[in-house]
């Protein structure tokens, strides 16, 4: 149940509210839900298949995918104001995995059923084409992911995420462990480790304890053309 | 222009149908148009952005993805009866990518303009609701795709796409140069070389001019687990 000010807050997420009815912005409210998650937390996972859609509010979510081997591989990362509607894949025909979301930064997130949006889809035209937006825009991320897998080295990929990783920190300074990077990119910790000392020797970066210091960015940057 | 044939023919495929009334049915088959493809043939490029909706009467398409280096990567096949959607991208908001179809068998396709499958999507839900599930399926298929890219070294990608020919081809002999192998698994020709010849000394396949024999399945099924 979501009061006034989260139905405020929501609307500016859900960009069809305008072109809902009474009843049906009555249904999405009674249904939703609000909820607060601390970084490292799990949002959804495999086990809790098509929970629903999340809506996020405030903070920062990491989309993955996970290997049978339970190795993980990042999709995508949701910010605030972001819709996540794999995890509502019950609702759409056809989709046949699951999206694991972890949480990055402490976040709130606005939680709507699958089964109150798949009522929601089925009455309302407008509801459909923001699902196959969203669906569009995962698929077109996803897609970006092949081609930096296909065109560059592990070496490149971990420049490219380093680089990723101070625009969504604001600094050159980053809590990361090898084995959070590995998660990211889909491999493992020791290929990680050998990579980062390679660019630690090469003046780079710097590592410490759970921290990788960006030093050249030019650099890091170059590599990642 | 479709004639009645013609339009018994892909209202088989375009499931909708029924749902559609006389007006959309012909500005479908107004719109609409039948061409036959020799194997080899490229359908749709990156040159011809977003031509429009592809429906397969007969035949066997190959649809890649084109890395900027030039380089190919199969994303999915299209057989008789199957719909490539993301042809028409620029009728679906937020696709930023492109595919390319190719002729891996002589076809015979259905081509329905972008502008009208729009026209018709903002008419009737469902075809909205017909999008979705196919991009939906084809974005189920590429994420098995990274998953195979994620989870497999390359002798085993190799022996799945080799068992995968065997069986559209209902043959363990196949008309597969190295360079094609490579293609549809987004590397280099000489890693394909490579591997196709420890194969070969294994005693698991056969190379000759074009062709590679399968010749011990149970081995390179076992690889492919």
């Amino acid at each position: 149940m979501l009061n006034q000010t989260e139905a405020d807050s929501l609307s500016g997420i859900l960009t069809f509210w305008k072109n809902l009815g009474e009843e049906d912005r009555r249904l999405i409210l009674s249904a939703g839900s609000k909820s607060s998650y601390k970084q490292g937390e799990i949002i959804l996972s495999r086990e809790t298949e098509c929970s629903g859609l999340v809506a996020v509010k405030s903070g920062q979510i990491r989309a993955f995918f996970e290997l049978e081997d339970g190795r993980e591989f990042t999709l995508y990362r949701l910010l605030s104001g972001d819709v996540c509607i794999l995890t509502a894949s019950c609702v759409i025909r056809n989709i046949t995995f699951e999206v694991t979301l972890e949480v990055e930064k402490d976040c709130e997130v606005y939680f709507i059923p699958a089964p109150a949006w798949k009522a929601l889809t089925e009455k309302n035209g407008k509801v459909g084409e923001f699902s196959m937006a969203l669906i569009a825009e995962r698929f077109s991320e996803v897609m970006w992911v092949i081609e930096q897998m296909l065109s560059k080295n592990m070496g490149q990929r971990i420049a490219a995420f380093l680089l990723e990783q101070a625009v969504l920190e604001g600094s050159q300074t980053l809590e990361l462990t090898h084995d959070a990077i590995a998660k990211h990119l889909g491999t493992a910790r020791e290929v990680i480790s050998r990579s980062l000392k390679y660019l630690e020797n090469d003046g780079i970066l710097k590592r410490s304890r759970g921290q990788i210091h960006l030093i050249d960015m030019k650099r890091l940057r170059e590599m990642d053309r």
